[in-house]
């Protein structure tokens, strides 16, 4: 067998949406990973054409044991392919091949396959079972739990979509050894990110496993994505709809998403730019008087660390606020940030312009 | 006031979900009838060119009473505008508005603008919350209810959409006013509908005010679209997700989509389709066995005096056939059928292609 580790199931609980989660290595070889889902004559693996090529075949050979058809649709690889237009082409595709709703889709890839997935298999003839299969650490610790689908619109991201709680997420650790190194680290910002918002003990824990992280160890990096599905599940089980408490898992990304749109989606990765977006909100909190100045030092060396930046781009003070306050849909008023209060805790503050704007000036270069 | 009948409530019953439809004359310009909606600061009224110009204007100066501001999205009219590309426009439209979460989408048309407008407001920013205002006896009694949104692909109708419940559905009888009498006349093809398969009392009324029907009197309107509702509610209630009993609310559609896409859709009206299809349908059941020849010779009469097509078009017992497997995704095995099998009651049966095509036979020319 694959697994050094033994795979472990984190329940998600959200009523009558609730799920399990699956961590291990070699998952997707297992048939009865996918055992007790919906009967269903047929599967539909949604992938890209990155990953598609690596795991797609893998995964056909294990649904085959529960399914007696099982299609593939390819989309191509890419943040700008997070449209309207691509996910009318899974429809075409699955309309094409005649799939009904006794059908389960299977969600292969990142974040991106993940959030097209689960809109498509939404709005399918009003709604067909997913799964999640997520393929990059990002999708791991971040996406796939949550239930969040969206694409992008030109005039903003995560625009169009539906809250859509998969049947089950399946997250196979040995499909992030095809991760190139600059994805991996992107995808640790999440999970260094559950540590100051929820977790002082498992921040404690990352500190002292991350070079066994950037070296991908299995175990390591097993409990890393155990722990940030259950700290994300405990949020959202506590807020599915983000009316509140959910919008503290959104630390550093008004301050990341400002990044992003500054440099043009795609120059820095998201797990980049919320890297850093976390070293200029714990500054942001300390300058508040929240935490300890050491507190926020911390955080900025661990980011460092896990080569992660912790400098962000000088677009101007000015620049920033723009951007932030579009990403906010806030364009008047105070721009309200995820701060940290506490070890282990997150709050949300509304913090005037000039102390904004000092803080981007001594976190740019 | 308008109203010559005070207005009425119907509870429709779907647990988180539930909500209120509201029947009466004149509600569009009552400000009470929109009370205790979520708070917001936007209202989006969405609507077509055919009735926008009727009716956008009142709606817009009652909800002025609660809402800051009041956008509105007009659609073009036709059943050929049901299409993921015009629901992107309205995404296009609310965005370049700058319409945020905290806004509240009022569809204010027929059938296909409820369908569309409840799409967008379940994709809109992962959802936003939305009240039916229809305008159509059809929209009144069959589409307003049920949750049921999409828009239809080049591959087959209503293929993609999801469930979506309004908080509100405000039928207002004095919209009927301006309704070309032919489409009067299909949606009462739906409120006959509501008799033979689960109401015998109804249909006897429907028998008897089937005159004060067509000639629009108010009270007699009131007391279809309430029962109808009523009856639609109670089997959705039973059945939200539509995987068994809500398919009796399909009666005549089996046959009435063959002829609607055997002629080319929009050629008959979907209610004129349905009016023909019931009476094929009823005489299925007859040849059945399952109810007396008189019963479906009673039904036959009764649509015909509505003015609806009790002979279908002479398409072919074979195209018949053809064009019902395609629409039931069914292309191997018999096709099942809504057929009544006593008074006020539906049941589905499968039946041999043999039987369908004499029964097509005998009721086309």
């Amino acid at each position: 067998m694959h697994s050094a580790v033994p795979h472990e199931r984190i329940a998600i609980d959200l009523g009558d949406r609730s799920y399990d989660i699956v961590v291990g290595a070699g998952l997707l070889d297992r048939p009865e990973m996918f055992d007790g889902l919906p009967p269903a004559s047929d599967a539909v693996i949604v992938t890209n054409e990155a990953v598609g090529p690596l795991y797609a075949a893998r995964l056909t050979t294990t649904l085959r044991a529960h399914y007696r058809r099982v299609h593939t649709v390819t989309l191509p690889d890419g943040e700008v392919h997070k449209t309207l237009s691509t996910l009318n082409s899974i429809f075409d595709e699955l309309l094409a091949q005649g799939v009904d709703r006794r059908t389960t889709l299977f969600a292969l890839g990142g974040g991106v396959v993940g959030d097209m997935a689960g809109f498509a298999a939404a709005c399918y003839m009003r709604g067909i079972p997913y799964v999640q299969v997520p393929t990059t650490l990002l999708a791991q610790v971040d996406s796939s739990v949550g239930g969040k689908t969206a694409v992008n619109h030109p005039l903003g991201k995560n625009m169009i979509g539906v809250f859509n709680q998969p049947l089950r997420v399946v997250a196979d650790l040995s499909t992030l050894n095809t991760l190139p190194q600059r994805e991996l680290v992107a995808g640790l910002a999440e999970v260094i990110k559950y540590g100051p918002i929820a977790d002082e003990a498992f921040l404690g824990w990352i500190e002292e496993h991350l070079d066994e992280l950037l070296r991908r160890d299995v175990v390591a990096l097993a409990h890393a994505v155990k722990r940030s599905c259950e700290i994300k599940a405990h949020v959202v089980a506590q807020d599915e709809r983000e009316s509140g408490l959910r919008a503290i898992l959104n630390f550093g990304h008004t301050f990341g998403h400002a990044i992003e749109a500054g440099l043009g989606f795609g120059e820095w990765l998201h797990g980049e730019a919320v890297g850093c977006g976390m070293v200029m909100a714990s500054d942001l909190s300390a300058r508040l008087g929240l935490i300890p100045k050491s507190h926020a030092e911390r955080l900025r060396d661990l980011i460092g660390r896990a080569t992660l930046p912790v400098v962000g781009p000088a677009l101007g003070a000015a620049r920033y606020l723009e951007l932030m306050r579009l990403d906010k849909k806030a364009l008047a008023g105070e721009i309200r940030f995820v701060v940290l209060d506490g070890p282990g805790s997150a709050t949300i503050r509304p913090v005037p312009d000039a102390l904004v704007a000092e803080l981007v000036e001594a976190n740019t270069a």
